[in-house]
């Protein structure tokens, strides 16, 4: 794997940059689509390369360790084949899934022990497994097995916690040197800052972490309920410590405003699952602000959803109809608003990736950053 | 509209032709995939059109009329804008929804008094107002208001019912000869043959109809729960009434299987819900027979789901890939197979077609229906 930074904004941190890998080239920065179980959910792959212009995804281990299982995905030959992506793919370790998702979990200093949502059965999840796993999934970026910490968490907690996430990250590191790809194609492993949001703990992770040497450099535990002040507080801090020429990857990071402040503070991958779980539930993202489509205002507006928009049931369809979809609770109504979510976060960090080329990114994020959260009551755009 | 015979199997009733409408041309026997509410279940309207090779759909007008409302699909300028469609399009007159899906429901020699399934609400369907709403809907051809007897139905309620359909049929061609197509292009309208299983019935309701001088003649009352044996006889004696040269319409039919023998008996054209609503519980319709994709024997089937298939996510994914995302409720799941079915369908009648054209169509509709209903229980293909 290999790292290019083309460019620098004069007016922030934001840079404009390469990353390669066996599947492809990333051009940074870059918003990665969650495929949770296998899937970005409501999206065929073909959409996802060619309407919503995705360059990576993800998966998560966690749910993909449940099911279909790894022996599925290894007799597939990698999560690749199994889920027919040939770009590049990153798996989270399943750590925050364990916290977040399980009934019961315990920590202890060999690794977690968590009941599966699903059929209550035990498991363990440790920092040598989940590399392993993770080999066997065959993702192009793998990550550390740590732990995410709550907002708000106790000092002593949050210490504690990020002394065993290190000393985690050592054993993860261990396995990861141990083991090969299993498929012919490289792997790269990416450790993960923690440090919940005290400075003194973010800057000592940062600095542990930096020493690591990794082709990928990750900060995690935000974006769990800190004021956005805090988040960006401590992205800035954590980015001021990792290497400026490796890719920083912001875990589970968030609105369009977020991503434009952060790419601002020289963060290049993010992921989220805002775009499609809120396409779910009729809410829009457009660069004039943000539309809940089930409200009654549209019900007659003909214009299209967003005529800019590099999904074409967007530029096709209009507001009603949408809106009807929603209403009549028709599956093609989440189809559209992912399509549309997710290709304008595309369309977000691509244009970021512009202006910063032009050297002009910083003025527009500060327009730009005012106008997303915007609710938008009246139609922009003529009759389809 | 126009209808051409361009030829017609020595070896059965089957016929090819041609349907020209304002939206372009039919080329029989015909498909037609249900879009219930204004969209094809889980399938964009450009996937229908480029990997399904829909030619026509079908809208529902008692579903329409209650959500979202005429008075929306007249604001948009009818049901083909609104839904972004621009081939032709069919509506049902709302009379089988009334007798299937409204709680309560009162008929009188005025219409159908029903209440709304969704609200409780009532409202009246009359031969007049039904036509009114299909003008409205815009659809290219509208149906006849009629009573869709149940099965099995007395032989005196058939009778009664007949005569109560065929009086509100003069109804709606006088409402029909009323009134004007209202977006610029023409609208053509089809009588319906009932008659329950009773040949004398069904015989006098094919004369009454042929009587009409129709574009298209419709078959109604059928696949409601009888015998196939029924079907296909009661199929038989009214085509054989019906004017050869004008396209019949089985209406609701039916399995692939039913589709091959009814092209046998004259038929050109089907719609059926069976393709989508049998997808979305993992049951997929291939030439080699049906697989019940939720079976545990697929788990590691890596073979494309339908090498030889129309939707390129049927011939890119893998059985165990659809079984994976159908076990865990992936939204995808449904997207993939209803545009497998639809693909499988419209494969089947065009093969029809091709068959028919080549003489040739008789002996293989025999080998076919055979295999047609055969479950698959190993692998056709190599892996993905």
């Amino acid at each position: 794997m290999s790292f290019k930074i083309e460019s620098t904004d004069p007016g922030s941190s934001a840079r404009a940059g390469e990353l390669t890998t066996d599947h492809g080239v990333i051009q940074t920065p870059i918003f990665m689509p969650v495929g949770t179980q296998g899937t970005v959910k409501a999206v065929h792959q073909e959409e996802l390369s060619e309407q919503i212009k995705a360059q990576i995804i993800l998966g998560n281990t966690y749910h993909l360790y449940l099911r279909p299982g790894i022996d599925v995905i290894s007799a597939a030959g990698g999560l690749h084949k199994f889920i027919s992506w040939d770009k590049p793919m990153l798996t989270d370790s399943g750590g925050y899934q364990v916290f977040s998702l399980s009934g019961q979990r315990k920590l202890k200093e060999e690794g977690a022990v968590f009941q599966s949502h699903i059929d209550g059965s035990k498991h363990l999840f440790s920092p040598e497994n989940t590399i392993e796993i993770q080999r066997k999934i065959g993702a192009d970026i793998i990550m550390a097995f740590d732990e995410c910490t709550p907002y708000p968490c106790e000092y002593g907690y949050a210490k504690n916690s990020l002394a065993l996430t290190h000393r985690w990250l050592d054993r993860c590191i261990k396995r990861f040197e141990e083991t090969e790809p299993l498929y012919g194609y490289k792997q790269t492993f990416a450790p993960i800052v923690q440090g919940s949001t005290y400075n003194d703990l973010r800057a000592e992770s940062a600095e542990v972490i930096a020493s690591k040497g990794a082709e990928i450099n990750a900060i995690g535990g935000l974006s769990v309920g800190e004021p956005h002040e805090d988040m960006y507080a401590m992205t800035d801090l954590v980015c001021g410590i990792l290497p400026k020429d490796k890719p920083r990857y912001l875990m589970g990071v968030g609105t369009p405003s977020n991503l434009l402040e952060c790419i601002a503070l020289g963060v290049d991958m993010f992921d989220c699952v805002l775009p499609t779980r809120n396409a779910r539930h009729g809410h829009l993202y457009t660069a004039q602000g943000v539309i809940n489509i089930k409200n009654e205002k549209w019900k007659k507006d003909f214009s299209p959803i967003d005529p800019s928009s590099g999904s074409s049931p967007s530029r096709q369809h209009s507001k009603s109809y949408l809106r009807h979809l929603f209403k009549v609770k028709e599956q093609l109504a989440a189809q559209i608003a992912s399509l549309h979510n997710l290709s304008f976060f595309l369309w977000l960090v691509q244009e970021s990736r512009e202006r910063i080329l032009k050297g002009t990114f910083r003025a527009w994020k500060d327009t730009q950053v005012k106008q997303l959260d915007v609710r938008l009551e009246v139609s922009m755009s003529k009759p389809c």
